[in-house]
């Protein structure tokens, strides 16, 4: 129960006076243990460049590079002792180095300092995430197309306001999110791009008069560079709320999408079968699935552009260089980070197992008279009927349908001459639902042949 | 390195597919487990009811009853195995008094369900954070009354657009805050107040068939009474974004305060010492002291008005009753409550620490002209001259003194008189800083006496 | 085409220099000339108030009264020019002031400032609209009531994650919603209660050496006391922030109710029926019915929450006392407080106007084996059966019912008994809908007689 | 007093019941009228499109397009009359248009829809100021780069936590905001190039059976090509988001380079004097300047950041495809776009103004022993001292001067020797505040030579 034992130690803490108080709000080792592995890939750079420029010895750096391994390795297989006093990951480090290879461990900090390190160690971090988070959107879009393709040609209502408004297919409307995916993507590939300079070597915040090499360094990093201000370098966190402010879009794709799952799989709509792996049920009513995967994945779009907001308002006025306000950044973005990944992956699994009820939906599309558009549309193209005036009829036949209870197909060509003359047979290739959604072939439209094309498309991108 | 592996961990579970990600998605116990307390002391308040009303047997409840404070012990001593595949603290308690009592541990959950009793749990642990929040803001205001005593007549120059307007004294300033941190007081009594309904025995959504009495538990639980409508009761999550903005409003004061500590500890101002335990040194200049716990309590605004947003966006549009999205809303409560109950003891820390620098807040108070005000406004109480008038003599006498580099006061009579012939030796008399505060004597104004007058009056408050 | 040329104009300013930008992030005669009734009422007060206490004479006092209502009538007549060279409204008026009656004009700025001045106006503004939200939400809370008596005993469907789970009332649905409207209300007075502290007098910062009466400016104002601390009074814009915080907790729930009236218009769903005013229709289907109203109301939240955002950030990490950024408080508020009105009046509109579709409303009440619950709670209240085996044979006799496409009253005693002997023919009295709701007689239930006693309490509290 | 008496209007408009609640929360022309230019361009390109594939004829494709800058140029000129009862934007021009060509206007609506259109002027507005904003950016980046050069050696602190750390130059600070604004620019050209596809084609949300070209309406609109599906280009806001999150990111830069203005210009730092055209002043106190601008500019990312999480709560959870909660997305917009160009041309007019007060600067850059850090350097360099030891004596020295109330260069060598015996006369070259700077010369260090190195780069991007 660590999270309560935490807590009620806090309450202990604070009793034994101030001291405890500013280590409980100082400390950052309980959660920037997490960028372990980052802080060790810097500090091995370091110490290489530090030895290629001559700073210290080849041996020195040998033994320091060798030392961090075995810390690293202490770390992944949890046999590190962390301690609150030491504060942060990188004085966790940088102890047991010292330990574990004397001397030399003392020569790694030169030419740099703890505030170039974090920004270091949080950009790799967050790195690692845009490409985590481009694995995840790639895998999402790929069960998006399968599903597009798989019921290209299916029909169902769109909607407007959640009232039906014209067919439209299925392959389309999965096809729409793949879109919003593909955005996503191409954020987090611009916003990867950005970020990707080296803070190293920035030092504290004046740079160093040391002769480091901050090419040499980013290089070894997968940096593209290193960044041209020392003062911005360990000042800037940019690249953690571009990639809050990335994941929030995105996260309000998922919450639409998931909305729509919800609404799908009720009883009224039942559009969709959810799997049983994402819903849960009840023990006493064994039809009712609940579709809870979904819920939550609507919810995580506050969770994380709450991080969002957070982050914002801790930069907001703060003066150059380091403030200590920016130790808040990291918390804020594991929590979003975990919940982005989670909730892609959950969605992903979502859309591959769902069933799009085919009969529900076919019915649903062609209620509503749907089609009356088509209709109108078929008079402006067929007849020349001025736009205005084919809604006005269509408008009137609809009426007469709705009266007689019966729908746009089923009114006789008599009936519909008689409101208005010009109308001939070809009227009914428009009116059923099959009819419209094959029509609408302008690019980028519902008709299968239109949806198939963009599934191609997004075929070959995947493949890429 | 709990969190980094249970990443890690997550990473394998996804590659173990859907079921992994269903369970790391919808799972609750990882956080829930801290309603344990509250969890337990609502069941045992419901075993009690249903044994006096006899939907079950005394014996049956005392078996609970003796039953659950057997696996609180068990969380309280660290020795309960949490379960993830029972997903929530509800039902690992359940599960576990099973074990312990057998069968009528089945009996336990009759006339009620997991949407009620979760409501309960949670309200009863955030009316716990209020109580917290009350003594943490008492606590605050008591250090702010004492250090405003101390310096009731200190000068220091107050501020507007941060340059320097009108002497005011340390006191004044003091008191300020504590008729801010004195709102935040009475939000937290009103909210709490507010939110003291009793959920338990909504059930699912409709209420009951069993004959439960709700007054009995809500009294047992210590709540006003039950909630009048069942539905909203398992919906309703206002306690928890009441909390959220109520600690949102005392965190912008908290900021703001944590704002001038900072300002006030650079070389520049000198203003307050901040002692060594809320600050941090540098090994290398010893002399430096950053106010590092200032600065984390001006972020912590962000992370808790992060927490309200996440909040309010996961409540958006959710129709009635339990939607699985306000699973979502624990942690943010609990993440916003340590961090406000955290700020509110360092401040309080801090500000028992600190000691005002009563010679340079002096200093700096006499400079820029401050008490220029006060000679305009003597001109209009004693020589009549009207208001605009009087600042237009003001601004001479001012520009007369720059242009000489001298104060006001070291202007002579004659040279006042050159300006505005009616001005008399009685003028010097207003020019002091400390003649200008002493004078503010309108209620609430900086003056000394009414500083002390305000502090008698929230003494008399504290004392209750 | 007011806002685009003022952009445009925006654009020849920017170009014409600075002194053109600077005009326009400085001024705000553009939105505080909506103050311009508070800003004259608490002129007025004042100078009584100077007379009062001798700081200036009756007739001094007189003329400024009787100008002040002259230029009230002109600015509500519309004839008053507003002129951004004197940027606000206190300047607008004080200069015309000046105009009408010349030089004691000059005498009413004593003893005050503009920054006490525009925290009273702007204090009496936002009380106003706390007393018009108070309004708004009786009318809403009353038509809610309505709804609930005349359908007191509908039964529909009550959902959770959108999935059928027990029958429950349309008036106790209804009566959910007059809980969360009846807790805004409590937050309105308990937030107007809390800011009804006049700031008047607290001059610039630090007070004022006039003798001055803040009581008496208090009382006229209708402040039930003077604040206690002029720092305090002039930087403090709590009552703004709690204000917008109210705001939004009442707009979650207006976007709750008007998420269900979407999807209820839905149809799939076909529970309600908009009137034609809050729903706009299509010229070529005449049937359709866009619940637009509906969905703007949906949407508010996220403008009420943003300006509660937009203000937090402004005010997060500002010293004392006055800083201009403080100036960004009014448009927030404004705009929120339009709002807010808005969707309230537009929600009691179309909830005065909807039309529930009892018929509708049944038939999914009884679909998806919605009683399941009753039959289980039966067997435990009737039969003694533990309450998880109650479950299980429950479970047992839905899929069985499940299997033959038929519902659970449709079962033959005989097929219960199969699956457990002790069920009688008294089962039958507990499947059917109606008598679902009937037992849930638990304070707070489904109940039709729960719901007319929660009608009764409401009823008595709203003649009250 | 335009806004208030069009609230007191809806004071009587709600007295005069629902229609006039309808038509205030439904209409949008109030705020739409703004895309004219936007709507008018799209209309006059689907014009002739539809000609060129043969759909209306070349005819009335003619009639219609000169009709459109008819109603362009009223509009321009103010004569135009906007009508409520006309709802938006569209409907107003198309009523127009009917005016002033008759019945070919009433072709012009075949192929698209209102929704279609609506994304198709907002995405063009929003374009054009994703361009004002470059231009706003490249404008401030100049500016700062002037003053960057200006100063290019000018010492001042380097601070961390608001504590000097270490000397560096003016113009490497302001380099560090070109960073900033750098990124600012990428992210803008990014987003700009994101949202280039054109919704226009799409019609209601499924594509049209009129044999329209996308392509050709795309490519007359200046966008990149058509959007790739129905349903998402009507349903996409992603552009109005990120347009907003890029402005935040932004927003939060100029509030940081804002809070450092009103702290440098304080009577405390004295490091700017900024100009009176962006401060203003005090009637009695005339050496008294307000940094008004810079709290204005300070305060900005607070509306901005608002807007954004209007626009974040509107979408979350919208199903496809058009919902009328969408119409919420314009205002936020346009607000945000118009305080974001204000605070960039504002800012850039305070650099080009403001003057860096060069001796204060360097007084302020020499004291609290900021240069221990290089006598540290110097002794890790040249005596190969190991880091930790060298901070140990450095810390020694400090704590010497400290005590003689001496700075760092005025200890004798023998006094250095006496806590470290390898220290020589060469110490005296780093100790000095310009060497200190001078030394820093890793890339992007605070070295003047580094400085101008950075300039010299962004003239050359500036010259692009």
């Amino acid at each position: 129960m660590t999270d309560q034992s935490s807590n009620q130690m806090w309450g202990g803490r604070f009793a034994a006076g101030p001291d405890a108080i500013m280590e409980a709000i100082n400390a950052s080792i309980g959660f920037d243990k997490r960028m372990a592995a980052q802080d060790i890939a810097g500090s091995r750079a370091h110490a290489a460049m530090l030895a290629a420029t001559g700073v210290i010895t080849d041996n020195d750096a040998e033994a320091i590079r060798e030392g961090l391994l075995t810390v690293l390795s202490e770390i992944e297989s949890g046999s590190f002792q962390f301690s609150t006093a030491l504060e942060d990951i990188h004085m966790n480090v940088e102890a047991r180095l010292k330990e574990v290879i004397g001397e030399p461990a003392g020569r790694l900090h030169t030419g740099r300092s703890r505030n170039d390190q974090v920004a270091t160690d949080f950009k790799l971090w967050v790195r690692d995430q845009f490409d985590a988070a481009e694995k995840g959107l790639l895998a999402l879009i790929k069960a998006l197309v399968d599903q597009a393709e798989a019921g290209a040609d299916w029909v169902m209502p769109g909607f407007t306001h959640l009232q039906t408004a014209q067919p439209v297919t299925w392959g389309h409307h999965m096809m729409a999110y793949v879109e919003m995916f593909g955005r996503d993507l191409s954020r987090v590939r611009d916003a990867r791009a950005r970020m990707n300079e080296s803070p190293l070597g920035a030092a504290a915040l004046a740079g160093t008069s040391f002769p480091i090499d901050r090419e040499m360094t980013a290089s070894a990093l997968g940096f593209d560079r290193p960044a041209a201000n020392s003062l911005d370098a360990v000042s800037d966190r940019d690249f953690a709320l571009e990639f809050l402010s990335t994941a929030s879009i995105c996260a309000v794709h998922l919450s639409r999408f998931a909305e729509e799952l919800v609404i799908w799989s009720s009883a009224q709509f039942r559009f969709v079968t959810l799997s049983d792996r994402f819903s849960t049920g009840s023990s006493i009513m064994p039809q009712k699935k609940n579709p809870d995967a979904a819920e939550l994945i609507r919810a995580k779009v506050g969770r994380i552009f709450g991080a969002n907001t957070a982050l914002m308002m801790v930069m907001k006025g703060l003066p150059l260089a380091y403030s200590k306000d920016m130790q808040e950044d990291k918390e804020q973005v594991f929590d979003a980070a975990d919940n982005w990944m989670l909730a892609l992956a959950a969605m992903e699994g979502m859309v591959k197992d769902m069933t799009g009820n085919r009969e529900s939906l076919a019915a649903a599309a062609g209620s509503g008279f749907s089609t009356a558009t088509d209709l109108a549309d078929w008079m402006v193209r067929v007849l020349k009927v001025p736009f205005r005036d084919a809604h006005h009829v269509t408008g009137a036949l609809v009426a007469m349908a709705e009266g007689r209870g019966c729908d746009l197909p089923d009114l006789s060509l008599e009936d519909m001459q008689g409101v208005h003359e010009g109308i001939t047979e070809d009227i009914f290739n428009v009116l059923g639902v099959e009819n419209s959604v094959n029509s609408r072939m302008s690019y980028g439209g519902t008709a299968p042949a239109q949806v198939r094309a963009q599934v191609q498309r997004w075929k070959e991108i995947l493949a890429g």
